[in-house]
This record gives structure tokens, C-alpha cells and sequence, in this order.
């Protein structure tokens, strides 16, 4: 049966199998097995399926699914869906447990405050290990997951932690402020999710505190959800960085994917018919020396891919911090040398294969003349355009390459061309 | 002094900051500070600075910094160092880690055998929670990082594990066994990292035991490392699918970095004379209507821009596994009617731009057909090709740019220039 198919998997794995059969045994699997759907399930299906499976729940059976997780996980599930699909979610949640989750959407959108769970586990500072063993043991409401104990100070400011593992290792006589930890820090309620994904991948954090504008400990944030947004923010460079924006999704339909894809290549139109201009203003070169037309690709196509090195280089770099004020001039210089060298080496070789293959010394050289021209630029452009994006606020993911490319294409042909132009005719 | 300004700093801040300053003041920085150098600012560093810091390190101060290292971070310090300095850097572990790390390192690369620190915690399964805490207590070097106490049979194969939150939660008397987490799995020494990565992510876990060929307990990977292994396979992946191939770092030099870049612009050179050569079939068709030149790149442009979305998408899934045999026929037929529709609108607008350019109402009818042909024809390839190099064994983010945009220039320059041939003269 389906139940002894489908239950030994992981939630995970079966929203994936969810998302990868299509439709119709979508359909039929889902109305089979509707009481199989628990709240990991919803948790872990992308946001256009999450709608469709809710939908076909009665509010008895969403109520059974939502009420075990965790607040921050319902406040995921929850915060995408149409207003209609929330109340009902929230409807099936208990008392205190609404309340939190309301809270926390009322935080910006990807912000600490939506990635947080409230369940914390926190004592007075001046306990010991035993007082803190004790109290652990007289709760009935541990939250499944917590790394540490976090110190906090008469008014509920978090002063340090403590992990479980310390806690464990230690007389029950020691105090909790002996044994806290170097890596302790904390989050602003309002903090950017991407800054925390970054930090805890650059602090090796394993949970945080998050707090308040009055510095008052509201909530925890844990790896495994950090984890997800570096993944989820890894995605949206990876996307932007070849045209694709929004979120998306393998089961997203032709009309929506449609759309998606649409600005970025509306872009490329127009940036590709300023190239056009920037060749039509050779017509006459071109017609007296067709060749020109064979090659000029070449010496465009190398600068555009050039260029696409050295800006994802450098939007890699400013995503992990690694590129700053300090070191900007540094790489753009080194940047600019690699297309120099590399663009000398290309020319060479280009100037022989022109050379060769129209028996036209000069055009070798000229070609090459451009080739080193257009390196140079890529390794310029494709450094300084993410580096003044980030500064003025832009993605630099999202706008670099149709800036550099539409440079590499404008002057890999204007350089080619009007090199022809003057040397050749 | 530097002391007072660099001990606040996190070691991984240090090491970033020894990144960005250029080489003379990194000297010089060193040359002051050699004694705050720690095993920690070791770790951080990449690959190029650490053996350059080691180089200035006695090796007292080097048996200093590395004595107080977890297994797994001495083996990633010391995994891609020279046979010298890694014969120095073990010579400064004491006998039992030295044992550990050699072990480690006798592991393929990129295994879970290097991933995993060989500081476990374990009980046998029939202990009860009592039992465990005063061992744990009893214990005088427990490791620094540790979420589970994994569950251990008489031949020491893990059977679950139980995390420490519930440990501390539950009354003595209870059996270890009555709190096993449903989360539990386990990985073989020999797993591919990237798996792992995967795994943790997919699953949330926070620590996975590491067996051997016999299924016996040798180590334990923790989240924070596999988060680690995430983020680089992240950076492989974006910058592979840009043409820069290996592992690359801003502290680069000039030539390292050429020759890095080369590759990817040599196999560009190749395919873009290729494409070259099949403009040279209609030199003759140019020649009578230089307009065809002016307008061609749109159309190959717009199909490589088409198809890189198409292929980022494609990779990026591969990545994360959402791409399979179970949806590859759907996904292909989605991109190909999103080339299709993305296509023909494109059309219309360029068969206008085309028609009002040059006065020529058959000109834009012959690109308007060239461009929905070739964007359809970048839909398929971009979602094809990835998973033809998949299949192969092949990464397709490293290989599957060079083929699209070889496709999509060919063909968007042979359906343009050969309908022109056919349909204008
Ligand atoms: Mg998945
Ligand atoms: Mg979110
Ligand atoms: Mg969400
Ligand atoms: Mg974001
Ligand atoms: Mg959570
Ligand atoms: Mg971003
Ligand atoms: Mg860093
Ligand atoms: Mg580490
Ligand atoms: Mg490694
Ligand atoms: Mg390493
Ligand atoms: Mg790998
Ligand atoms: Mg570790
Ligand atoms: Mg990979």
C-alpha cells in the first residue's frame, strides 16, 4: 500500500516526489493518501505546491498537520500564502502559539524575526549546572531542537551561553558563567537573514540569540535554518547571474517560467541591437571587406566571456565579504593584467589564424590589435561594474552581466571595425 | 598596539583581513604579530597564505598552534600542504591525534573520512541517561563541538543516536533507547563530501556518525563542516558555469590567475571560429546585403542568452537533485515551449525592428524565423546537455556552457544567413 511505500521516507524526500511526478498522479497520489500529509510534508514543499496540497485538506486534517512544528517553521510554511490559506493555518494553531507566529510576521520579510524560533531555552545567569539540569528537567516543553542555554540578565538581556555538551561535562556545583562560550553573539530582530547566513558560515555559529530593539532576548536562531537561507541565497545568485530572477521552481508551468524569463532576455534585445548600431555604422567597411563580418564575432564573443570571468569572480567575492575597500584597486589591477596577458596570448594566436586563414597580414593585426583591447575592458568592466552596483545598492548578481557584456560587445566590435576602417582601407 | 586591536577579532576576521592587506603589509603585520598567530587564524587562512604563514612560524610556535585543533580542522590545515610542511605541521600533534589526522588523510580527497573529526561521543545502547551524564561528567576531554550521543552495539556499530537537549530533559532513569531520534543516518568513510553536504541540508541534521567498510563507529561529521562543504561547493558551481575552474582566491597572483582563466577562453576560441566559419559559407550572401551583418549577433546573442538560463536552471537542479529521470522528458518539453513562446515574441518585435531598419519587410520576416528557431533550440540544448553530461559523468556546470553557446551560435548564424540565402536573393 502507499502507506508502506510512502512512510519510511524522510518528509523531505517525499515533497520532492511530490514535485517530480506530474500533475494528474499528483493528483491521484494526494487524494489517496491525504491523511499521510503531516507538517514536515507542507514545510517541505515549494510554495506553489504548498497552496495546492492545503487546499485539498479539510481544516480538521491542516489543524493535525501544523500543530506539532515549531513556530518558525510554521511561520515559513505560513508566510507566502494567500491571506485566505493564513487564516486558516492560523486558525489550527493553539492560543500561544498564534500569537508567536503573528508576531513574527509582522517582522520585515527575510529578516531575523521571521527565521527565529520563540521556543528558547534560557536561565538567570547566576545559576549552576545543577539548578540549570533541574529546571531542564522539570519543563514539559523543551523545544526539539536547542544547542545551548542562553544566560539572561535580570531584564531578560542574553549575556553568554552555554552548550549542552559543557553542560553535561560539568559538577552540578560550577556556575553557568564559567562555562560560557568565545562564539556567542547575537541578532537584531530586524537583522537581514542573508547577514546571519553569513555569519554563521563565516563564526561557525551553531545557534544565536536574537533580540529585541531593547536588547531583550525574543528568540534563537539555529543552524539548520541558516543553512537553508546560504543555500537559498546561493540559488538566487546563481539565477540572477544568467537572467533568471524570482524564485522558481522546476514545477512552475510555461506561462510562469514564461514570464520569468522574459525581462532579462528584453534586456539582451536591446543592449544586442546597440551592438547592431555600433556595426551598421561600418556597413561600408564590412561590404568592402566581408571577412570583417566573418571574424568580428570572435573578437566580441572572447571579451564577453572574459568578462563574464572576471564578474562572477567578483560577485562571488563581495557575497562572501571578500572583496572590499581594502583589496578593490588590487583586484581590478591583477584583473586587468590577467586580460592584458591573456588578451596578448589570444591576439597571437587570432592574428595567425586571420593571417592564415584570409592571407592577410594586416587583418591579423588588426584583429589581435582588438582582441587585447577588448581583454583589457572585460577585465576592467567586469571588476568595476558588480563593485559600483554593490555600492549603489544594486544586486550586483542581478544587473552585472547585461553592463558588461553590452561593454565587451559595444567596444569589441567598435574596436575591430574602426581599427579596419583606418589600417586596412 | 596589535594586540589590543587584533585579539577581538574572530579568526576567521583575522584571516580575512590578512587577505585584503596587500603583501607588504602583510609582512610586516606578520612579522609583528607572529606569536597571535593561533591554530584557529591557521585554519581560516586559504590555501596560498597558510603556507606562507607556516613558512614564518618556528616550530615551536607552530606545535603551539595546532596542539589545541579538533582532528578534522588539523586535517583540512593540513590536506593541501606541501609533503614538508605537513611533515611539520604532524610532527607537532601529539602521538594520538597524529594517529587520528594520518589516518584522516589516508581517506580520498573530499571524503567524509576528511570531513569527519574523530572525537566521538558514545554509550553503549543499554545504558540509561543517569549512566551516560556521570560518564560524560567523568570524562576530561570531551570535544569541543558535540550534539548527540550516539547509541553503540557491543561491536561498536551505531544503532542511533540521542541528542544532548533530551539527555538533559529526561529523568535519570530512563534507557538511552526510549529517546533515540527519528533523524538518525549514518555515513560511510568513503561518501563523497558533497553527498553529505546534501544530506545535512536536505535533511537538517546537525551530526551524522561516520562508519567504516565493517560498520564500525570511526568518527563524526558536524553541521557547521558540512555547512562549510556546502558554501564551496556553491562557489565551484558559479564559477565553473563562468569558465574559472578551481579553487581561486582573490589573494591569486597575476600569472596563477591567467593561467586559471585560460582553459575556459581556449575552448571559447575553438567553438567561436567555428562559428566563424559558418558565417564564411554566406560571405558571398553578406556581400550582397551588408545588413545580414549587422543584424546576425542579435540572433545568436538572444539564443545564448536564452539558453543559459535554460542550462543555469538545468545545472543548479542537477545540484540539488530536483532534476531527474522522473522529470527530465517534462522539464525539457517546459523549456522548450518557454523558447518557443519567449521566442515568438521576440520575433515580432526584431521582424519589426528589422522591417522599419532597413525597409525590408522580407529582412524581418527571415530573422523573426531564425530567432524562434534558435531560441527553441536553445530551450532544448540548454536543459539537454546538462543531463547528457550528468549522465556521463561529466559535471555539467563545468562543460555545459561551451556546448549551448556553441549550438546556439551555429545554429542561430545558419538558420539566419541560410533562410537570408534562400528567401532575399
Ligand atoms: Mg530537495
Ligand atoms: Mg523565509
Ligand atoms: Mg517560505
Ligand atoms: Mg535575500
Ligand atoms: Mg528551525
Ligand atoms: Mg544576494
Ligand atoms: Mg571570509
Ligand atoms: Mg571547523
Ligand atoms: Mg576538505
Ligand atoms: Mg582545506
Ligand atoms: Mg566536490
Ligand atoms: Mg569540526
Ligand atoms: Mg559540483
Amino acid at each position: 500500500t502507499l502507506d508502506a511505500l510512502l512512510n519510511p521516507l524522510h518528509a523531505a524526500d517525499i515533497a520532492d516526489l511530490l514535485e517530480q511526478i506530474d500533475q494528474r498522479d499528483r493528483a491521484t497520489l494526494l487524494f489517496l493518501w491525504r491523511d499521510g500529509i503531516d507538517g514536515e510534508i507542507l514545510s517541505e514543499l515549494g510554495d506553489d505546491l504548498r497552496s495546492e496540497v492545503i487546499d485539498l485538506l479539510g481544516p480538521a486534517e491542516l489543524a493535525d498537520a501544523v500543530r506539532d512544528l515549531e513556530s518558525d517553521d510554521v511561520v515559513d510554511l505560513v508566510e507566502d500564502l494567500g491571506v485566505d490559506q493564513q487564516e486558516q493555518v492560523l486558525d489550527a494553531l493553539d492560543a500561544g502559539n498564534r500569537v508567536a507566529v503573528e508576531r513574527a510576521l509582522a517582522y520585515p520579510d527575510e529578516s531575523a524575526g521571521r527565521l527565529m524560533q520563540t521556543e528558547v531555552v534560557r536561565a538567570p545567569s547566576h545559576w549552576t549546572v545543577g539548578e540549570t539540569i533541574d529546571f531542564l528537567r522539570a519543563s514539559d516543553d523543551l523545544p526539539e531542537q536547542f544547542y545551548h542555554v542562553i544566560l539572561v540578565d535580570p531584564r531578560m538581556k542574553p549575556v553568554g551561553y552555554v552548550t549542552l555538551g559543557r553542560l553535561l561535562g560539568t559538577p552540578r556545583a560550577i556556575h553557568l558563567t564559567e562555562l560560557m562560550e568565545d562564539s556567542f553573539r547575537t541578532f537584531r530582530v530586524d537583522q537581514d537573514e542573508e547577514d546571519i547566513a553569513y555569519a554563521f558560515n563565516q563564526y561557525h555559529l551553531i545557534s544565536a540569540p536574537v533580540v529585541d530593539e531593547d536588547d531583550r532576548l525574543v528568540g534563537v536562531i539555529t543552524i539548520d535554518d541558516a543553512m537553508i537561507v546560504l543555500d537559498d541565497e546561493h540559488e538566487e545568485d546563481i539565477l540572477r547571474l544568467a537572467g533568471v530572477d524570482g524564485e522558481s521552481s522546476l514545477t512552475d508551468k510555461v506561462i510562469a517560467t514564461t514570464r520569468r524569463r522574459f525581462p532579462w532576455l528584453a534586456v539582451n534585445l536591446v543592449t544586442a541591437i546597440f551592438a547592431s548600431l555600433v556595426i551598421s555604422m561600418f556597413e561600408e567597411t564590412i561590404s568592402t571587406l566581408v571577412a570583417l563580418a566573418v571574424l568580428m564575432p570572435i573578437v566580441a564573443s572572447m571579451g564577453g566571456n572574459a568578462g563574464t570571468q572576471s564578474l562572477t569572480v567578483a560577485v562571488r567575492s563581495i557575497a562572501t565579504k571578500d572583496l572590499t575597500g581594502a583589496n578593490v584597486w588590487r583586484v581590478i589591477r591583477r584583473e586587468v593584467l590577467v586580460g592584458l596577458v591573456n588578451g596578448v596570448i589570444f591576439a597571437v594566436t587570432m592574428g595567425i589564424v586571420g593571417w592564415v586563414w584570409f592571407g592577410a597580414p594586416m587583418l591579423g593585426l588588426v584583429i589581435a590589435i582588438a582582441m587585447v583591447i577588448n581583454m583589457v575592458v572585460a577585465g576592467l568592466a567586469g571588476t568595476a561594474i558588480p563593485v559600483v552596483l554593490e555600492k549603489i545598492g544594486v544586486d550586483p548578481a542581478l544587473a552585472s552581466g547585461a553592463f558588461v557584456t553590452t561593454v565587451t560587445d559595444v567596444v569589441g566590435f567598435f574596436a575591430f571595425l574602426g581599427l579596419a576602417a583606418v589600417m586596412l582601407l
